[in-house]
């Protein structure tokens, strides 16, 4: 039996038990929630680790995307990142290689990743492809589900498949009203294969092959959004909402046939359209749980879409989205380093935590009333132990021309909270 | 006459047609939102600079604080962040100094500054009492308008004064119900200065005297919130708006003394109540142009305030705020660096300009359709150009791999653009 499967006939799980009480809700809601589609538990029958939900009335979750390129390929410097990622704080990692030996890239972070962890299978039919001066038109059906069922097998968790890239999407992207086109990865790809072979996607045409397999291992379906928009002037165009809906009625069947499913989300979204997409998917899905790729709410700040992206991610996070994917200082500019990969994680968890607080998350508001006491009571030891990152501000006041004292080197002798705590002590 | 008695009496000035050409809107509805106390240009008779305007209809504006500490006090190092500030594109900075020879400092501040320039008046006060080992309760009201009125004779633009800090507002600070009490230095100043005296704020009960100095040098009055939030369990309680009432009113009086004023806000306030933050300030204050520091939207990110700020920043301008103080990486921590002042400005561009574009302000909206073309187009130079910061992403890109290639690091051969551009082209 899947989870799925066990939640729909009301068996509340060792992995629902533990997601309840990290979360501090009841099981019996976790259980009836994964039933509904608006909760789900990803992780492979055959990966072990400490399991973490996704969804309705949960913390909202962050997924850090690590991986080689053809470009700059240091397996290595990637198990670096999984560490700095899962270290940082992220309760997911997605494996988006597309430069070495795969296969065994992906073993390598399977067996060290103690956080869930996705991939996006057609990846690797394309790099292998590509690695042999291969035009992704020459890829198969089978060869795209031979991948998905090798990768399903190792113990990936979920897996991002891009089902809703139908023609009529494509041919809405490619419309002069779309200024970037199709900046999904995968969705060029694949369209570029539909376009080659005058073909429908695959994934779509096989959806129940798909269904089958990933059933298997109970791997969970991130329904990717090969649509989404690269620039704010294309967010919540025809193209995006053409294959939103189509997503909805996937996720329909994959439920249906006890698998659990997820949405990929945007993008590039203005900020007065955020709240529109994650009610839109709410809506046309069915509640089932929304995975953001940001959004970045402007174009114009390469270099800093780890802000931009912790912008959208907050307020996405805020109107119900449940799951954030990370954005890097290295985003549109080249893969990131380490160093990335810590700010990054750091950024969408600072997005998190605000839109945590904002909706009374159990925890999230207790956390900021403790860190606010300790700021009253000038504790520093007690702020650095709250911070999303301790690491950093224990070093700043550390290295700090003042670094005994119990003010900082911005007010000192004029600190605020000692002279209001001052008055205080007198009135008593 | 100063701008807003012009602006009164229909008179387009010099400045009002600056504002209305930098903005892309009339002269006349710039006039006019001045009269109405909505736009203001702050800008004192002595110090020359390309007037920048605030409010209604116009661009989100940023300041960045920058000043010594007693405890860090190198003037060549503030100049350095005033440039930095100046370049990475802050429309204003604020000296606040409170280390050192105060007045030369900030001479040489105001002879440098291309933006413009304001102040806290009663931390020159306060520092020059507390480098003699004086209280603040030493102070009189004599001394705090003596500093104000120099500091306008020298040429400062705008001063913020906490006017509203009443002892009511105090007393409500000071109750259970707040954990962080006063977190505003000039506010905690004067609250301390009233608990001795128990006397009524002098900058309230001289108010009239207070507008008389700064009309005679056309000083914009910033009027402080000394009651704003330090924790987000303390937003928007009856402190902070007891205050807010108080300043509207004050605003009001200002208005009719020909004197321009804005209102400062909060502070540490959740994503779930910014909109109400602003709208309050609009009605309360008969929509002066609104000045908030941050805000954050989390209490748990020292050493990242500037993304927290980010986030907190982009959502109140979109609700209606005018002017972003900046938070830098070193907030709550220790005295900005240079590096953090860049940051700082950095990240509420990337907010403001975020509002900007969500509220179709002119100009905001075609910066990302052209900089979304130049990603179509894999024109680097141009997304370069383009960028809030154009430095880091070169440098970045220069640094990568494939420096020389027309895709980047992170996808190569499989770059989603090019993928998309070639269907494309074989479609024509």
């Amino acid at each position: 039996m899947t989870l799925l499967e066990s939640a729909k006939n009301g068996i509340v799980t060792e992995s629902m038990r533990i997601v309840a009480q990290d979360e501090n809700i009841d099981h019996e809601s976790v259980c009836r929630s994964i039933a509904e589609g608006h909760l789900i538990i990803p992780q492979n029958i055959h990966h072990n680790f400490h399991p973490v939900g996704i969804g309705k009335g949960l913390t909202t979750k962050i997924n850090a995307n690590i991986g080689t390129s053809m470009d700059h390929l240091d397996i290595n410097e990637e198990m670096d990142k999984l560490e700095a990622a899962i270290q940082a704080g992220a309760h997911s990692v997605m494996d988006l290689s597309t430069g070495g030996d795969l296969r065994s890239i992906r073993k390598k972070i399977l067996a060290a990743s103690t956080v869930m962890t996705g991939s996006v299978p057609i990846y690797g039919v394309a790099s292998i492809l590509a690695s042999e001066e291969r035009n992704i038109t020459e890829m198969t059906a089978d060869m795209l589900f031979d991948e998905i069922e090798l990768q399903c097998s190792e113990g990936i968790d979920y897996i991002t498949v891009h089902c809703g890239v139908t023609m009529k999407a494509v041919s809405l992207a490619g419309s002069d009203n779309r200024i970037c086109g199709i900046v999904s990865r995968g969705g060029s790809l694949l369209a570029a294969w539909m376009h080659h072979h005058n073909r429908e996607n695959p994934l779509l045409e096989y959806y129940d092959r798909l269904l089958e397999i990933v059933k298997r291992y109970d791997v969970t379906l991130s329904l990717g959004d090969g649509m989404r928009p690269g620039a704010l002037a294309d967010a919540t165009d025809r193209a995006q909402v053409e294959e939103l809906v189509t997503l909805g009625g996937l996720a329909e069947r994959a439920r249906i046939a006890g698998v659990q499913v997820m949405i990929e989300g945007p993008g590039h979204v203005p900020l007065n359209q955020i709240a529109t997409n994650v009610q839109m998917e709410k809506e046309i899905c069915n509640g089932a749980p929304f995975y953001v790729l940001g959004p970045l709410t402007t174009d114009c700040a390469p270099g800093y879409d780890h802000i931009t992206g912790a912008i959208g991610g907050a307020l996405s996070a805020y109107h119900g989205a449940d799951f954030l994917c990370y954005v890097t200082p290295a985003e549109h500019l080249c893969l990131p380093v380490v160093e990335d990969v810590r700010m990054g994680v750091i950024s969408s968890l600072i997005a998190s935590h605000s839109a945590d607080v904002a909706k009374g998350i159990p925890g999230a508001v207790e956390r900021n009333v403790e860190m606010s006491r300790c700021r009253k009571d000038l504790n520093w030891t007690g702020m650095f132990d709250l911070a999303i990152d301790p690491l950093v501000p224990r070093m700043r006041k550390k290295i700090s021309d003042n670094s005994e004292d119990d003010v900082c080197t911005m007010c000192g002798k004029l600190c605020a909270i000692h002279t209001h705590n001052d008055i205080c002590d007198e009135k008593k």
